[in-house]
């Protein structure tokens, strides 16, 4: 930092949800394997085929092709294209329908609960995620969180990592970009924020896709660096 | 009811928050006299004249005159007003700006903290209010309330009664208007919630506007009347 310039204190802090709060790859793995059972003998792949529909569908809204819809949508969408590409024709529409909400049903990371808890103390916290406001609300209850507000897609009606996303949580809590934190396990979300001038923190989250596979450290600049959010909660102050 | 109709069961309470929630009028007397002192001898009615400007200002907005901004900056458009109405142009902008706060300082009604903790055991819960969203959290900060989320106005990007105000407040719940109960304590709210297929229920403010003055009991039909959050609870079987 330039020596004279100063920034202004945090006052929020905004956060992914997918993979920084919760571990979608196990809830995923655990629901396909309860709802299809032995038809997926192995539901981690199709946790990751799943998911790696995710991106491409939300660019679709991104680029303009499609206008914004929620993510259960583009959800269901996926889950029938990696259901299709399994020969999986014949899963009824309750099942599909249930299979879907599995992403309303994802754990939190053990850190999670404990650590927004003392965050909140000292900062308002929302979310700040692709995922729709139901969705939000399901993980917050499933997971005893107590969020501010829910932020993020729904709000913009348009999906990280375009700036309106982040500009419009910030401008939701009456705060300037900088004197919000996206906290985030993801390096290109937090480089997407940090250009719509808001500070940084990344989480580190080795296991999200599947044991070893995940982002330890942010390959992009950052402002903290935590092992989780106990830890960022400690560096904090908190 | 027609026999043989049914209702679907209630999955969301969405609740107006000035009046209904809150003690808008005490508690903006209490703040312009802490702010203004003996400027403003009897702050009640200063509160009254700033509260008249409500509806007008939100007006503009929903006529298409004005773009959609958020609640605050037509607060202190209107402060603005009723200062100069009563010859005060020397009120400082520091001033200015603590005052306009003072909605963000608002007491809830005794029976609205446990009440609402007791519905939201069973029920979704938000306030779908004319307010924006940090307004909302600065409240239920000041006053306790767990929110499952923040809809409304800044949500919908228009002021109540517009019926894309509801409606966006029961998409954001993933429920069917039917599903959701409007509650709040004017006819007026209400009626146009029921207009957009939504359940209703009238709490009574008698004191309102001041001892006194304010809705005893609902003027259009409703699906509950209560005496408080407690009653409604109760009727409601939590």
């Amino acid at each position: 930092m330039i020596a004279g310039m100063s920034t202004p204190p945090i006052r929020a802090l905004i956060f992914d949800v997918f993979g920084t709060l919760v571990d979608w790859h196990g809830s995923i793995a655990r629901e396909v394997g309860a709802l299809l059972g032995n038809r997926v003998p192995d539901p981690a792949p199709f946790a990751v085929d799943w998911r790696a529909q995710y991106q491409p569908a939300m660019e679709a809204v991104r680029s303009g092709v499609l206008p914004f819809c929620k993510l259960d949508l583009l959800h269901r969408h996926n889950l029938d294209r990696v259901l299709a590409d399994r020969g999986l024709h014949d899963v009824d529409e309750a099942t599909r329908v249930q299979l879907n909400l599995a992403w309303h049903r994802l754990d939190a990371w053990p850190d999670v609960p404990p650590g927004l808890m003392r965050l909140r103390e000292r900062f308002r916290i929302a979310p700040c995620s692709n995922g729709n406001i139901s969705l939000m609300v399901d993980l917050a209850r499933r997971n005893g969180l107590c969020w501010d507000a829910i932020l993020g897609a729904e709000l913009a009606r348009d999906y990280k990592p375009q700036p309106v996303v982040y500009r419009s949580s910030c401008a939701a809590f009456d705060c300037d970009p900088a004197e919000v934190l996206m906290v985030a396990a993801h390096s290109s979300d937090l480089a997407a924020a940090a250009a719509c001038g808001l500070r940084t923190a990344h989480i580190a989250r080795p296991d999200e896709h599947g044991t070893g596979i995940g982002e330890r450290a942010a390959d992009v600049p950052v402002d903290w660096q935590a092992r989780d959010l106990l830890d960022l909660a400690q560096q904090l102050g908190c």
